[in-house]
């Protein structure tokens, strides 16, 4: 049967010249970048290599990159690595971010940390005002994501960055989602999260963008890799093929972005025409790849679980939390009940995806919906 | 020109079986083990089976396996895990620990944690009367290596487990090196630190053992991945080929354990008769590729570079620290002399050593040591 995969948000599929570019590292050239002799210098030279091309399309210097094993880890470093530099203080962050910033800052309130976590609107988007009102002296760290993973909602960052300066904070944004889809300005921006696997790059691997002059205490201490800030024996390939991918996604974004945005915006058109649905998230503000779609009366996880028998991969939201059966955070923070947010269904475009793709989700779907309703105790 | 791999302990070339197994993880099989849909349980299973392989090897359940990005991350996640979950106490290590644990540990002593470190007697060897008077009340861990980096000294850590157990203490043990290499028993064990890459597998994956009825505070906070312990998106791909490489290196333990031993002995053998050469670590009670070798009047790292001229390449002690220059903080601990620790050699062997590596090595390591004796200006 055919296959359509739309779940690139939860992860994507490794490109054949990132695959490339990482097996030599995988086999012959396997040293350890810290090794003195030459198979050891050879490894270092292609990971500072890497650093530069990812530097280079961030807008940064190469030193202020600092490879992770993932956007989970690089975003509990910012918010643990502020939180115990500084021993005391205020955190903002906001109530639709990725599960891994609302854990690792709720369990910073738990050891003596102020937090505060700010409303979305409607829409899924932090206001200007509201960062400015919740702002105080002892702010030490504002986190607010570039893009959101379940609804694909772009945050204002570079002016809430400038906000967050107006006081004495630091300022974070989680880009996992958005880095290599969309132009990031790096002006008020003192950390930056990015995991390769979002982007047609291995798992396992990421990135923290630090501003020089900043220190934060490491999460991981060792051995004093990646200048004291990420201990651990570096992962080489993961990294040759994280700079790949990040070469290919920026030379493509535009016209990538623009065609995924056709795709999508036929595919949000298509789905609105059955009855009791809706578009979570902002109408145009939006990721290009990403449509998040309610649907009245229904499960998503049956909706996933027949599409996937229709040969159409998609997701009700989170791939992290798909396995709970707790309605999206992200869905209930925007104000939906938690019987609409239940019947959420993701699709998340990729650089594979084709019109034919959507032509055929579109002549599903219906058929997928009105059957589930007609079995659903919640149909009027 | 030939080139003889001899740092197997710093990390070593992937097998060929493990790439061929990690390959459609990275390709085809690309799905998110939290994804609903069909490709996502297919890369599910795949991780539970790679969790059961491992398992089965170690001796443990396969709900006690948690996957990590690195064994610092793993020992990482068990000292402050431990730390945050008890939140005051004593915590006992050693003085030749990776540099991992030691500055783990140093850190959550700047946290308000009492912290002692072990003496250890000029073999590298953690005596069990030293843990049994060094135990209080208070002391909530003992973090005490299988064997170590640098000398390959093992450590009786069944029995140094049992006395932590008398008390109340938990017992971790850094297996990074000694996993897959020597049997483990884990009676004693609450904690074990593991590594692909020391066992011809991928860099970026590792596990911790952590036995079933303890908590610990996840280090990595956020989807709830690992049954809680460890959030981040699982790296398929690795966690395949880990799984891959612990079978291997089961199946042939004995054997290949015989044959390095073998090679080894005829090394030092070989080597002790340069003049003002020595041992550093157990005679006998070491790993089977860790031979440790001082020298008299000579740098560690001019022997290193100039070994690499003649395609030999090792190590001067832990890669982790090669780049720093201080002396290696286990030859001091165990009472060496600040320049006779300057003067270390570690040559690791692997699978593909042969006896006509270590002949090589034999002819030409004399020659590279008076030469650089020659020049030396601490030379008698």
């Amino acid at each position: 049967m055919k296959r359509i995969y739309l779940d690139n948000a939860a992860t994507t599929k490794p490109r054949s010249e990132v695959i490339e570019a990482m097996l030599p590292y995988q086999t012959e050239k396997y040293g350890n970048p810290s090794s003195l002799h030459s198979m050891g210098r050879e490894a270092a030279e292609a990971m500072e290599e890497s650093r530069a091309t990812i530097a280079k399309h961030l807008g940064s210097k190469p030193e202020e990159i600092y490879f992770v094993a993932s956007g989970t880890e690089a975003n509990n470093t910012v918010l643990k690595g502020v939180a115990f530099q500084k021993k005391k203080g205020h955190i903002i962050t906001q109530t639709t971010e990725h599960d891994c910033v609302i854990n690792a800052t709720k369990w910073l309130g738990s050891q003596g940390f102020d937090i505060t976590f700010l409303d979305v609107d409607d829409k899924g988007v932090v206001h200007e005002d509201t960062l400015r009102e919740a702002m105080r002296d002892d702010t030490i760290l504002v986190s607010i994501m570039a893009a959101n993973n379940e609804i694909g909602t772009i945050q204002a960052i570079n002016r809430l960055g400038a906000i967050a300066h107006e006081g004495k904070a630091l300022f974070h944004t989680d880009a996992v989602q958005a880095f290599g889809k969309m132009p990031l300005s790096l002006e008020n921006i003192d950390f930056l999260s990015a995991s390769a696997h979002k982007l047609y790059g291995p798992r396992g691997v990421g990135f923290l963008f630090k501003r020089d002059g900043v220190w934060i205490t490491p999460l991981l201490h060792g051995g004093g890799h990646e200048r004291g800030l990420r201990s651990s024996t570096e992962n080489v390939a993961g990294i040759v093929g994280f700079a790949k991918a990040t070469e290919l996604a920026f030379a493509e974004m535009g016209s990538e972005a623009a065609r995924e945005i056709a795709l999508r915006d036929s595919l949000i058109k298509g789905v609105l025409e059955i009855k009791d649905s809706w578009l979570n998230g902002h109408p145009t503000n939006r990721l290009p790849n990403n449509a998040n779609f309610g649907f009245r009366f229904i499960e998503g996880e049956g909706l996933v679980l027949r599409l996937d028998l229709k040969g159409i991969e998609a997701s009700t939201g989170s791939a992290c939390s798909s396995k709970n059966l707790r309605p999206s955070h992200v869905l209930t923070s925007m104000g939906l009940k938690a019987e609409d947010a239940h019947g959420s269904l993701r699709l998340t475009l990729g650089r594979e995806s084709t019109k034919a793709d959507m032509d055929y989700v579109l002549e599903m779907l219906p058929g997928v919906v009105e059957s589930l309703r007609a079995m659903s105790p919640l149909t009027e």
